[in-house]
C-alpha cells in the first residue's frame, strides 16, 4: 500500500462537518481527529501505552527536529521512526518548513530552499522540496507534508502573493514523491489573510492531485472571524472526497468549530504543553491545577472522566507534585489532557453520525461556563506555536 | 496489627547473611531489601505500576519533605500517604533529621530538638523526637525512624560522643511512641568513625527494645574498611532477631558486601538518581547513555534485563531522548535502573538461600569487568547524600 485511503463514512445533512477513516499502512485514523504532537520522536512524558489508552491512532512529529537530531539518516539506518520511537500507528509528519521559520537563524529564502542555521549549535543547512521529501521518506512517514513558506502575521499583500508562488513551485516538486515512498504526501494551501490569494494557492496545488490538502498559515494572531473566513474560502475549493487538516489548530473550541467547516484534521501542542504548565482541561472549562483551593481537594480532575489520572490521583495529589516540580505530574497531567482531546473528538464524530452536532455545540459551550473558571472565561485563543 | 513483624526465613552457614520477610499491615517486604526513595511522595519520574512491575514492595518517604510541602495535616486530612500518593504497599519514612542538617538553613540543635530554616521559602521551624514521631504518624508511616543527630564527617571525638547522647535522649522519647500509632518504630545508631561511640549507642538503644535498628550516619565520606568495621561492631551488638537497616547506602557492590555483614534493609537515591543523570546499571557495569557510541546501538541497555524499557527501546533510542532532554527519557531510565536493583536483591536472596553467596560476589564482579566499561572501573564510592 502507498499512500493514504481516505472513505467518508457518514455525512452530516447540516454542515460539512463528516466522520471518516483514514487507512494508512499503519492502520486505521477516524476523522474528524486531533494529531498529537510528537515533536522530537516522543510525546513529551507519555509512553506508547499511555497514547494507545487515550485512544490515540496518529502521531504528529517534526521533520525539522528529527533531522537536526538525531538526523534521518540514522533514523533510516535503525528501521525508520516508528520502530526507533516503538510507535507502530500512524504518523505523520510537517515539512520542517514551520519549525525553520519560528526556530533556526540565519534564514535565507530562495527558489531552491532555505537555507538555515541550527537553533541547537549553529550549523548551516539547506532544506528545499527534495531534502524536505526525502527526509520525510527516510523517516518512514505515513503523511508528509509538501515544503511551504510560512508568512509572518500580519504581512503586506504582495509579499503573500510572491510566497504563495513559492510554495507552489516548491508543491510541484513534492508532489513528485507521491508513489515514490510509502507514505501519502499532502499540499499546504498559504494565503496570509487574503481570500483571493488563499484561492490561487488552493486552485494551484488542486491541480498536482495531491493525497490530502493542509491549510497552513492560521493560527498566527488572527481573530477567529477571519480563521473562519480563510477556513470556508479554502474549504470550498478542496476535492470533497480528500483529507482536510488544519494546521497547528488548536483549543477545544477551535475543534469543535472547524469541524462544522469540514476539517477532518488538527494538530496542536496544547493539550500537552498545557498540561506541563498544569493546566488541566475539564468537562467543565480547564483549571490550573497550581491554584491554592486544590490543597485538600480529593476529587479527580475531572469526575466525568475515566483516565488513568482520574482513577488513580486527586486534585490535591496533582497540586503538590506540580508545586514539587515532581516529574511524576507532567506525565499524569498529560493523560489527562491528551484523554480529555480523545474523548471530545470521539464525542464529536459521535454527534456528527447521529445528526446532533448543533446540540452538542450548545451544550459544550453551556458546561464550559458551569465550572469553577465560570467567572474567569472558558479557553484563550489558540495562538501557541506548533513546537 | 501494630509495628512489624520480622521472620527469619533462612540463615547463611557461612556469613551473618540471612533472608527474612518484614510484614507491615501494608503487606510483606522480603529481605534483604533495597528501598527506593519517595522524596516527596513519589519515586521521580514512575508510577505505582512501574514500581510494581519491578517488584518494589516498600518505598522510602522523607518527613521534612512532606511537613514542609504539601504539610502531614494536609496528608492526614486526606486518608494518610497511603491513599495521598497511591501506594498501598510499605511506606518506611525518615525523622526529618538527615534532612534537617543537609538541606535546611541556620539550624539549632538543643536537648529538646532542632529548630531550622525551610530551604523552601526560609520560614522558621521546630522538630522534636515527639514532633518527628507526630509527623510520621499523620503520614500513616508503617516504619517511623527516631528522631537522631547526624554529624558531619569527619567529627571530632568530643562532639561526636555528646551528639550520641543527645540521640540516645531523642530515641528514648521516640521509643514511647511504639503501639500509639499503627506503625513500627526503629531506632538509630550513631556515633561516627568511633567503635566504641558506635558501641555505646547501640547498647543504649537496645535498653529501648525498637521494632528495629538502623545504623546511621555511614556512606558520608569514609573509607569502605571504616564503614565495614563501622558494622561490624554494630551489628554483633544488635539483637538478631530483628530487622537491620544501613541507612543511605548505596551502589551494587555495597549492597553485596552489606548483606554477607547481616544487614537487611537499604535505601540509597542511587539508582533513581542515576537514572535522571543518564547513567544505567547492568549486569556489565554501568553505562552513561549520553556516550556517542550509543547514536545508532540498536540493542536494548542491558540483553538480560527483562524491564519495560529494555523490552521495547534501544539504547539509541534512549540516548536521542537524554541528549533531547525528552521528558520520557527519566521514566525510561528510572525503570530500568529501579528494576535492576530489584532482580540484584532477589538474586541475593536466592544466592543466600541456596548457599552459594560467595560465588555469586565473585561472579558479580567478574561480570562488571566484561563491559563497555572495562577499561573505566565500575562503581564510584556511594557517597551521595540520601535527597
Amino acid at each position: 500500500m502507498t499512500g493514504v485511503f481516505f472513505e467518508i463514512k457518514y455525512r452530516s445533512r447540516h454542515s460539512l462537518a463528516r466522520v471518516g477513516r483514514l487507512l494508512t499502512r499503519h492502520g486505521p485514523v477516524d476523522t474528524p481527529v486531533f494529531m498529537l504532537v510528537g515533536t522530537q520522536g516522543a510525546v513529551k512524558s507519555v509512553s506508547k501505552e499511555d497514547l494507545e489508552d487515550a485512544g490515540v491512532q496518529i502521531l504528529l512529529a517534526n521533520t525539522y527536529h528529527l533531522y537536526l537530531r538525531p538526523g534521518h539518516e540514522v533514523i533510516k539506518r535503525l528501521g525508520g521512526l516508528h520502530k526507533f520511537m516503538n510507535w507502530p500507528h500512524s504518523i505523520l509528519t510537517d515539512s520542517g518548513g514551520f519549525q525553520v521559520y519560528s526556530l533556526a537563524k540565519l534564514r535565507e529564502v530562495t527558489e531552491e530552499g532555505v537555507v538555515f542555521q541550527s537553533h541547537l549549535d549553529g550549523s548551516r543547512h539547506f532544506i528545499g522540496p527534495d531534502e524536505a521529501m526525502t527526509i520525510q521518506m527516510a523517516l518512514g512517514s505515513d503523511i508528509m507534508m509538501a515544503l511551504d513558506e510560512c508568512v509572518p502575521y500580519p504581512c503586506e499583500y504582495a509579499y503573500v502573493r510572491r510566497s504563495v508562488d513559492l510554495t507552489t513551485s516548491w508543491a510541484k516538486r513534492c508532489a513528485a514523491y507521491r508513489g515514490r515512498g510509502r507514505g501519502a504526501v499532502f499540499g499546504i494551501v498559504q494565503g496570509g489573510m487574503y481570500p483571493d490569494l488563499r484561492q490561487r494557492s488552493a486552485e494551484a496545488l488542486i491541480q498536482m492531485d495531491f493525497d490530502g490538502y493542509a491549510i497552513g498559515g492560521l493560527s498566527v494572531g488572527e481573530d477567529r472571524e477571519t480563521r473562519a473566513e480563510m477556513i470556508k474560502v479554502v474549504r470550498e475549493l478542496l476535492p470533497d472526497h480528500k483529507p482536510v487538516y488544519l494546521m497547528g489548530v488548536g483549543t477545544p473550541e477551535d475543534l469543535v468549530e472547524a469541524v462544522f467547516l469540514g476539517v477532518d484534521m488538527f494538530d496542536c501542542v496544547m493539550p500537552t504543553r498545557n498540561a506541563r504548565n498544569g493546566t488541566l482541561f475539564t468537562r467543565k472549562g480547564k483549571i490550573s491545577i497550581k491554584n491554592a483551593r486544590y490543597v485538600d481537594d480529593d476529587r479527580p480532575v475531572d469526575e466525568d472522566c475515566d483516565c488513568y489520572t482520574c482513577r488513580n490521583y486527586s486534585r490535591a495529589y496533582l497540586r503538590h507534585l506540580f508545586m514539587a516540580k515532581e516529574l511524576l505530574v507532567y506525565r499524569l497531567n498529560t493523560i489527562h489532557n491528551i484523554t480529555f482531546y480523545m474523548d471530545l473528538m470521539e464525542d464529536i464524530r459521535q454527534a456528527i453520525r447521529e445528526e446532533r452536532l448543533d446540540s452538542f455545540r450548545k451544550k459544550f459551550y453551556e458546561n464550559q461556563d458551569r465550572g469553577e473558571n465560570a467567572s474567569g472565561g472558558t479557553y484563550e485563543a489558540g495562538l501557541e506555536a506548533n513546537l
